[in-house]
């Protein structure tokens, strides 16, 4: 089986339809980018009415185990998931909420400062605030992996020290393999592979480059690069694949309610629009191509596993646990708390 | 073992140990009158605080199981209730996932009209709507009891044949006992019985009148008298009691946001403030004189017993069932429903 870290957009029945043609057993969706509270309980209400109305696809996982129990039925575990943290409207107590109601992942910022930390298109990265470090160590308490793939290297950097487990860039590639600000520098991924973390290699051709994406081969031989970078037990794949998105879509994506200007995201000026997928990838059943594709760039059979699926299941069972919050002893934070006191502060990597 | 069905105000330890003196083995509290959904979700989160700092004295309950295993444990049962739903803003959807978050009793309106139905001091009533039926039956879906003390007479009578489960009626007290708009008329009261439902009884000083206030046997009389109306099987103790309550407690509670004037609720001009308590009842453990008490006017031990607590755990046994929803059925409702075409449109009863 495949898991994917990160897709977005509209899912359908032919999404879902397709997801299991390629054999994806499971994926995290966005359920949301700008949305505060309210909105975000929106979010989480329609998945439910369209996994329930899929249940023959498609079921919500909570643990690595429910994961593995749904893809041997035949179905894919939808794992919900945030590409930012205003769903918590700058409430800790939230964290515990919205994990119970079955959120797993939540990115600590989209492309934008908020009040956890920078993100990868501020001048300046703030690194992780005072809120960030009280916010991943409450994710860590309450099962809900800290995702960092839009945020700014020092953030990140911060964020992979003050977490007390395992985090994940769930769609973004190295920077030095294709330079563009969402991805991350080999220093930085390599901080997260230390700690036990996983890169999910992203497909979006903004952040990947035509190169990587003219073919299957060449798309693998950039995860083959990634592992060289971080190791085999330290990469994943995250397309950040979006469905049946239209320009409404993007418009809110890229610009949400913080500009009356216009903001391209990941594209640009000359490149504004949707862009194209990979040549191997238009069509989502097209993933179930990974695994061979993947052989033949030398991959082991171990290997393979480990790349698409088995990485992110050791990063969810770390992650997620049992599903349930651990118990929060109170006060967990003073002034000097000596774990964050020892954590070195980073700068803003560039 | 006693059972409150409805208490308000500021809890503290103090309050958790008197209310353990009392041996009172359950009560449901309130999180909100006016709250919308991020507010409400803040009390939650509040009472999950206040709850865990106190593990030794309270526990949240989400099942009748739950509130006897609690009580046998030698605390008290935490039921968390709403007086008003404004937590939903509107969004059936909301029902199901306040009910994960432990949500177990919710009024359908507080003092004033609100787009499910009409209140007990509007002019008119306007019935149960067609938004308060779709939210009274995902009520009994979720497994939430429908509060109906505040609600006009009317709406009261529709809710109470639209729902598919018992409702209750958790503080106000009969009309024909006490004439006050809060109080209930004997035609609903025993429409209530009828369906399965329960009062309880206040011993808040405005809606219960000085007489009733004035002793312990003359409140124990008032409900041996509404006993008479309702049936033995139908009464129980809902005291209506507020803790450390202050003026701009009593502020919110009455003028919310909705006006920029005075509202009194239950009180008036002559007599604004906070009204004391009866006689009998000055201190929270007071409570534990109530077996007693209901002994010395008549009742049996077995009938003690179900005014205390039987009736209320007959009850929330019924509507919380395990605690989880039942699985929904898309569409639920359609234009011609045939159960709430045949349910009779009942007037606003004066």
């Amino acid at each position: 089986m495949l898991i994917d870290g990160l897709q977005c957009g509209h899912f359908t029945r032919d999404t879902f339809t397709d997801l299991r043609k390629a054999d994806v057993g499971a994926v995290t969706v966005t359920c949301g980018f700008w949305e505060g509270t309210v909105e975000s309980l929106d979010s989480i209400a329609r998945w439910r009415d369209l996994v329930n109305a899929n249940a023959d696809l498609v079921a919500i996982a909570h643990t690595a185990a429910e994961i593995e129990a749904i893809a041997a039925s035949g179905r894919t575990a939808i794992l919900l998931g945030f590409q930012n943290s205003n769903l918590l409207e700058g409430r800790i107590r939230f964290v515990e909420l919205f994990a119970e109601l079955g959120v797993r992942a939540i990115q600590l910022t989209y492309n934008n400062q908020n009040e956890l930390g920078g993100s990868c298109y501020e001048a300046e990265d703030s690194g992780l605030s005072r809120t960030g470090k009280e916010m991943v160590r409450e994710m860590n308490r309450c099962g809900v992996l800290v995702d960092l793939s839009h945020v700014g290297n020092g953030t990140t950097r911060d964020a992979i020290l003050c977490s007390e487990k395992p985090v994940a860039v769930t769609h973004a590639n190295p920077d030095s393999l294709f330079p563009h600000k969402r991805n991350k520098t080999d220093d930085v991924l390599r901080a997260l592979a230390e700690r036990g973390g996983v890169l999910g290699c992203a497909t979006y051709r903004n952040i990947t480059g035509d190169h990587y994406c003219s073919s299957l081969r060449n798309w693998c031989e950039m995860v083959a690069k990634s592992v060289d970078i971080m190791g085999i037990d330290h990469v994943g794949i995250g397309t950040d694949r979006s469905h049946n998105f239209t320009k409404p879509d993007y418009d809110w994506m890229r610009m949400g309610r913080w500009t009356r200007g216009v903001d391209y995201g990941a594209a640009s000026a000359a490149r504004p629009g949707k862009a194209p997928p990979p040549a191997w990838f238009t069509e989502v059943h097209h993933l179930g191509l990974l695994p061979g594709g993947l052989k033949d760039v030398g991959f082991s059979a171990v290997e393979v596993d480990k790349i698409t699926s088995g990485n992110w299941l050791r990063l969810y069972r770390a992650v997620f646990g049992d599903g349930q919050p651990v118990a929060v002893a109170t006060p967990r934070f003073v002034q000097s708390d000596p774990v964050l006191a020892t954590t070195p502060r980073l700068s803003a990597a560039s």
